[in-house]
C-alpha cells in the first residue's frame, strides 16, 4: 500500500508497492452482481508512459451506471470486458507522475475503477481537484460536489425546470442523487415528495430534509398516495428507478409536466427485456416531456455547479450523507446495496 | 337537407328542413367502433339561442382522436356522452345566425359533431374562414389549412425542430397528417423516411412524395430496415401509432434524438392496458426527449400556419390528398378506416 509520504515529497515515490488489488470482470452478471462474475486479483502496479500520472483511489464512488457498464449492450460509455477492471469514478492522491497536469500530492478526481491505484491522465473525465493537500474533502467530492450534486442539479435546474410553487417529485429520493435533487427542488420553492423503500427513509425525507410528503413503494400505492400528496398533479419528475414507479408518476403528470430520466435503478439487473412505461400516453394529453440526460455531458460546469453547491452547504441549506464499504473485498456488496437499497446515502469503497 | 338558396339569401333560411340526421353513441365501443355502439337517429333541429349560428356541416373531418373520445377516460376533452353526437371537426356553411360573429352564409370551421347541422359559437374552437363563397375549399381546409396540417407543421417545425440534414422517421406517413408531416421536413431539407402499412402507401411515399425511404411496417422488420435507411440514426420521430412501432425506432434513435409524440393509433382501439415502450430508456443513453403535443393549444396560430402551408401548396411543393365517404351511414366505416388502414389521405365524411 502506498505511504502517506509518497504524497509529501514526489522523490519518495519509489516506497510505491509493486503490486496492487483489482476487482476484474469474469462474466457478464445476470441480476445482482455476484462474486463468480468478479474476481480479486493482485496486479504488477502499472507502469507510466508520457503523459499519465498514477493516483491512489482514496474513495471510489459507486452509482447505478456502474451496473449498467457491466451488461453487454454499449450505453454511452463501452461496456468492461472481461479482464477488465469494473470501471468507477474516484477521488485521490498522485503518487507518481510523468504529466505536466497533475504533480504529486495533487487530488484529483477521475474515471478510474475498482482497484488500488489507476493511471490518470489530462482528458475530460479527469480533472485536479487541489494542489497536495491532506485535508481535501474527497468523500464529500464524490457524494455531493462532483457528478453526483451536479446530476442533481442539472436534472432538477436545466432539464427540470423547475419553478417555485411547483409539484416535484423524486423515486430513489432517500439515494446519493435524490436526496440532493430534493434539497434543490425544494431551495427553489418546490413542494417536493419524495418516494423511497423505507418508513425509515421516510423518515429521513420529511424530518431531517424537510420534504413535504414522502412515500413508502414497498408499503404504499404510489399511485393513491400521490393523488393525497399532490391533488394538483406532477409538475416534475426526477426519476431514478423506472418500472412502475415510473408508470404511476406518469399516471399523475400534469399540464406541461416534464419528466427528467436520470437513471432506472429498477431495470439495470434485468436481463429479459423489461417492460416500458404503459402510461406514456399521458405525454401527449398533458403535452408533457420525457428527457433523458448525462450529467457526463456537463464536465466542463462541474467546477461552477459545484461552488453553488458549496454555498449552499456553508449557509446549512444543503446536507448529504455518505455511508462507506471498507476494502475492495466489499465492493460486490456496495454495489448491491445501491439496488437493494440498504445504503443510506452515497455509498464510497474506500480500498 | 338544406338547400343551397339558404347559403345566397339570408330571408331563406326557413326552407331549413325540420328534422336531421346525427349519429348519437350508445354504449363505450370496445376496439373497433360497431353500429351496436352507435346509432343514426333522426331529431329536430337546434333551436338557436342568442350568440349561437347553425352550420350546415358540408365537411367532417376524421382524425384518430374521434375514437378517443368515444372511451371513458378523460383526456383533453372530456368523453362523449351516452346519447350525444360523435364529437368530430366539420367545416361547413352557415344557414342561420343569432351571433355577430357569423352572418348567413359564412363559411365556419368548428368542432362539430357527426351530425348535418351542429350550433357554433364564437368560442375558442370555431373560426371564420370566410364570406359567403360557393367555391370556398372546405375539403382543402379539413385535410390540410385546419388542424390536420397545423398539428403536421408544429410536431416537425415546433416540437421536433427539425434542422436541414437530420433523419426524420415519420409513422403513419400516407395517413392525413403523416403525409403531411413527411412533406415538411423534406421542404426543411431532412432525409425522410415513412412508415406505413402496404406497398402501395410506400410506392406513393416514394415516388409522388419523394421520401428517401419507405418501410411496410407489416412486412418488414422496423428495426432492422431502419439500420439499413439511418445508418447514422433517427434524430426526429413523427409518431402516430405508438405501440411496437415507437418502441423499434427508441432502438435507433441518435444523441438528442426527439421523439415527437403526435397520437398512437395503435392503442385507441385497445380496451387492455397496452404495453409502455421498453425502450424508452434509450432517452437516458441518447440524451434524448419525448414530448406530447396537440395542436389544439395552438388554434389562434392556425390561421399563420395556414398561410404557409397555402404558400407551399401553391408552389407545387406541397401536396395532399383526400378520400371521401358519403352520408353519415358511412361514418363507422369512415373512423375505421383510419385504423385498419383502408384510407389513402384525409378521410371526410359529406353529410
Amino acid at each position: 500500500m502506498a505511504t502517506v509520504s509518497a504524497m509529501s515529497d514526489p522523490v519518495e515515490q519509489s516506497v510505491l508497492p509493486d503490486s496492487m488489488d483489482r476487482v476484474v470482470l469474469r462474466r457478464r452478471p445476470e441480476g445482482l452482481l455476484t462474486w463468480d462474475d468478479v474476481e480479486l486479483v493482485q496486479v504488477p502496479l502499472p507502469e507510466l508512459a508520457d503523459g499519465e500520472a498514477l493516483i491512489r483511489n482514496d474513495v471510489i464512488g459507486i452509482d447505478a451506471t456502474v451496473r449498467s457498464w457491466l451488461s453487454p449492450a454499449r450505453g454511452y460509455l463501452p461496456p468492461v470486458e472481461m479482464g477488465e477492471a469494473v470501471r468507477s469514478a474516484s477521488a485521490g492522491t498522485v503518487v507518481a507522475s510523468r504529466c505536466d497536469a497533475y504533480g504529486i500530492g495533487d487530488v484529483v478526481t477521475t474515471l478510474a475503477a475498482w482497484e488500488e491505484y489507476s493511471i490518470v491522465k489530462d482528458d475530460y473525465f479527469s480533472t485536479r481537484l487541489s494542489g497536495p493537500d491532506p485535508d481535501y474533502d474527497m468523500a464529500g467530492h464524490i457524494a455531493l460536489y462532483g457528478s453526483t450534486g451536479c446530476t442533481a442539479y442539472i436534472g432538477i435546474v436545466d432539464v427540470g425546470k423547475v419553478a417555485a410553487g411547483e409539484t416535484v417529485v423524486v423515486s430513489a429520493a432517500a439515494g446519493a442523487t435524490g436526496t440532493i435533487a430534493c434539497q434543490i427542488a425544494k431551495l427553489l420553492g418546490a413542494r417536493v415528495i419524495g418516494i423511497a423503500g423505507s418508513d425509515d427513509k421516510c423518515s429521513y425525507l420529511l424530518d431531517d430534509l424537510g420534504l413535504d410528503g414522502a412515500i413508502n413503494y414497498r408499503t404504499e400505492n404510489v399511485k393513491e398516495r400521490l393523488k393525497e400528496l399532490a391533488p394538483k398533479k406532477v409538475d416534475v419528475f426526477f426519476d431514478n428507478v423506472g418500472g412502475d414507479i415510473l408508470d404511476a408518476v406518469l399516471a399523475r403528470i400534469g399540464l406541461h409536466a416534464r419528466v427528467v430520466l436520470c437513471g432506472a435503478i429498477a431495470v439495470y439487473n434485468e436481463t429479459d427485456r423489461t417492460p416500458g412505461p404503459s402510461n406514456y400516453l399521458n405525454l401527449l394529453q398533458q403535452r408533457a416531456s420525457m428527457t433523458g440526460f448525462l450529467a457526463i455531458d456537463d464536465v466542463p460546469r462541474f467546477g461552477e455547479i459545484g461552488e453553488q453547491l458549496h454555498e449552499w452547504v456553508d449557509q446549512g441549506r444543503l446536507t448529504y450523507r455518505v455511508h462507506y464499504f471498507d476494502g475492495l473485498e466489499s465492493s460486490v456488496d456496495a454495489l448491491n446495496a445501491m439496488f437493494t437499497g440498504a445504503n443510506t446515502g452515497k455509498i464510497l469503497i474506500r480500498p
